[in-house]
């Protein structure tokens, strides 16, 4: 599995994404589900991956070009004109690799090799964007009533994000949030695991304000896992008793 | 979907299931799916269900005998010697109950009709039990180690018990969780739904200690709803501060 989380703020962006695949519990690895493009004053365009690690691979590859030689590249998410482009090309490959795969599996092949990706960034002159690119191609665009896009193992960090979100909240704290939310994934489920990379993206400045990846040693990290308990078991306490009598 | 919770602590049993069902998000019911039969001074067996309604309603009926005029039942649960007795006629009838439904359907049956059940209950002179009975009929016991089963949709509820559960707990503590678990699963998943029915068993008393259906204007239930968010909150801004300098 996969856990992914973009978030659009009034400061701009902040991603987070964990790095673990398996095939089966025996069959764990890291891998990179983060990667960015940018152009000074120009553009940032991050995505974050989930799904088919091969199928995934397999569109960053080709955005880049790697079947050709390296002077003859030519990234296309670096000339598209617009997010909505950006989220555009990168649905129509998607759909594209894993329909090929399908085919190529007949019958075998039906409902495998899906991926979803989460696009995220800003091209100067324009807003931050976010979107979530299905495997079909299509995609849908994050808003002021849906802030936020997940991805993979969405469930158990879902609940604390619904409830400390706030689009005015600073960096720091939204970082501190996705924190919390791959805390609590990481407890209850094998298939997502350390190390984390996480991206911040400020509104017009087009090179990411900040990146770090989390490992098992990360003392922020650590803090928060540990305090978090406690500071869960606090506000659990501050709640009404419930009482039995006059029932 | 549903979402049902079984814990057993040292002073004995928490349940608590919703009442929602759903065949497409515009056939949507209220059914109940926790159901009790005890004898005074002898036993109390509790069930609650999730999967195929009309699978579970069938291991309801059949437990019950309802094909029989009603002075010549025989509740087969009444007469078991032990929990694990229990458990095993549950996880027989459930797995005839969906193999037949399956077999009877063909190709067009293969994986369809399933459904899991919590059992919970104690038998005089002998410990509080939780058992979680499988499709395929057989089960596992909670333990020390995994006091809680969860059955329907369990992941948005699930961080909350890992870090607030403790065996020593009251049950008025116990009862606390389950609210918050709900309403945490409420507030994400509309396939889990109003009113939950809450079931509390002490240990030796056999007869439920206490029973309440929580309906949408429950007045606890919406203090837990509200002030879960703000002590959230409040949980939140005690962590350490995450900080961009020095990285």
């Amino acid at each position: 599995m996969t856990y992914c989380v973009g978030m659009i703020l009034d400061r701009g962006l902040v991603l987070m994404s964990d790095t673990r695949t398996n095939s089966g519990v025996d069959n764990i690895s890291v891998f990179r589900k983060m990667f960015t493009w940018n152009v000074q004053g120009d553009r940032i365009i991050t995505v974050m991956t989930a799904g088919n690690l091969a199928s995934t691979q397999a569109v960053i590859s080709q955005l880049e070009e790697r079947t050709k030689a390296p002077d003859e590249r030519d990234n296309i998410l670096l000339k598209s004109p617009t997010m909505f482009q950006v989220a555009t090309e990168i649905g129509k490959l998607l759909r594209t690799i894993i329909a090929e795969r399908q085919n190529a599996n007949g019958d075998r092949g039906k409902g495998r090799f899906t991926a979803s990706i989460i696009v995220a960034g800003q091209i100067a002159g324009m807003e931050p964007r976010l979107f979530m690119v299905y495997p079909e191609g299509n995609f849908i665009e994050a808003s002021h009533d849906t802030p936020f896009f997940q991805i993979g193992e969405t469930k158990y960090g879902r609940p604390i994000i619904i409830r400390g979100y706030d689009r005015t909240m600073s960096m720091e704290d939204a970082v501190k949030l996705l924190m919390v939310s791959f805390d609590s994934t990481l407890k209850a489920n094998l298939s997502v695991g350390l190390p984390l990379d996480l991206q911040v993206i400020e509104r017009d400045v087009f090179e990411p304000a900040h990146e770090h990846r989390v490992t098992h040693d990360d003392p922020y990290f650590r803090s928060i896992s540990s305090s978090w308990g406690d500071a869960l078991k606090s506000a659990f306490h501050s709640l009404p008793d419930y009482s039995f009598v006059g029932e």
